[in-house]
């Protein structure tokens, strides 16, 4: 099974022939995937109407790897539900694509698949073991593993859920991935985009390590991202 | 050379003879080595004062993994920058331990030993180039590394600074270190403690993995966390 992650209507518009499902970032809630660009709350509600008119099953981003607390808070605690409520009952998306583990917990509860995202670093079957016990349905693997037959091997023998490959994904290998993805998950959140040396201090001396392999037949379906590369 | 890390007054009372430094978690910037509790500001300062009094080595923790964007605004970038400098020129703490790769880039610039906490994951040669070549003058690496020759090895091939190994620390294998060192990172700041359910909402399931053991000829020098589990 295929699934593109689309983050523009451009890119929705030109899907390859060989799509299941799209995934489309959500901001509201913090999106931590790498993109070079990440659409409006309103481009995303768009997008995912336009994919289920279409006949395409719809997943929705909102990976955040960190909320500042806003989730955990007293007040905000009820906005991030009614928001995972929202796009589950409202907008009708197929499943949710989450990374912290009170989401993925919170996402088991409603009636979608629960897919956890390559950004919250599962490389080991502990890890993919306790996302697992949270009610996963999915989980993507880090990327650094998508041609690692025994790892991912190992990671089957301990979950029931399915197993996702992310292609043209940042790996958790790649020495600032942990702090951009902090960053990303607070700047979408509030709709800015970084600028250098000011909200993107982490340019100097990066290299990006973007995994383009995978070997498909370990993996139970594949996530490809669309577009260029990450910032 | 053995650096021990006290959060609390009681802690550096009863600091352990063959003690030749101190670290201090200095809440003020975010914390996210996971304590079982942290001291405040004035009491932090109290410390970094004391032990520096008995004529020890003090090095200051600011090991936040994710700042909200604050470190980077244009306002609190000058802030920021003030608050290390606060530390390195009036405290006169020897060393600041951060993790953020910009904090390690700004602590480069100031005259102190910079290290780089276990909280960043060193756990591969390349994060340890990358750290390097921001100006590091020592990189603990992650805590899985602590007994494993090739990898150490391997690490120092590519790095000028010196490595040290953190005992009784988490290491990034943890499933929920991630998540949790985010969200310490924001509380620590703050000045606010963690409650069930409300901010503290990964402990279902949790299995803290902490490394206690240590090849200590495998490293230049070596961070004892003292005190109990972390929470």
């Amino acid at each position: 099974m295929r699934w593109y992650l689309c983050a523009s209507e451009h890119q929705l518009e030109h899907l390859p022939d060989d799509a299941d499902g799209v995934v489309v970032p959500y901001p509201g809630l913090g999106v931590a995937t790498l993109l070079p660009r990440y659409p409006s709350e309103s481009e995303a509600e768009r997008m995912i109407r336009e994919a289920a008119d279409r006949g395409l099953r719809v997943q929705a981003l909102a990976d955040f790897t960190c909320s500042g607390c806003e989730h955990l808070s007293a007040s905000g605690h009820g906005t991030f539900r009614s928001t995972l409520e929202y796009l589950a009952h409202d907008l009708e998306v197929d499943g949710l694509v989450v990374a912290d583990p009170y989401a993925v917990e919170l996402a088991a509860g409603l009636d979608v698949t629960v897919v956890v995202s390559h950004t919250a670093a599962v490389d080991t079957p502990e890890k993919a073991w306790y996302f697992d016990r949270l009610g996963a349905d999915v989980i993507t693997v880090d990327p650094s593993l998508n041609e690692d037959e025994s790892t991912v091997d190992a990671v089957r023998e301990r979950v029931s859920a399915r197993l996702r490959a992310a292609v043209n994904a940042v790996t958790w290998r790649d020495p600032v991935a942990y702090f951009e993805r902090n960053l990303r998950s607070h700047l979408t959140r509030r709709g800015e985009s970084p600028s250098p040396y000011k909200n993107d201090p982490y340019g100097p001396l990066r290299r990006r390590r973007v995994v383009r392999g995978v070997r498909e037949e370990l993996f139970d379906e594949v996530l490809i991202i669309l577009g260029g590369e990450p910032p």
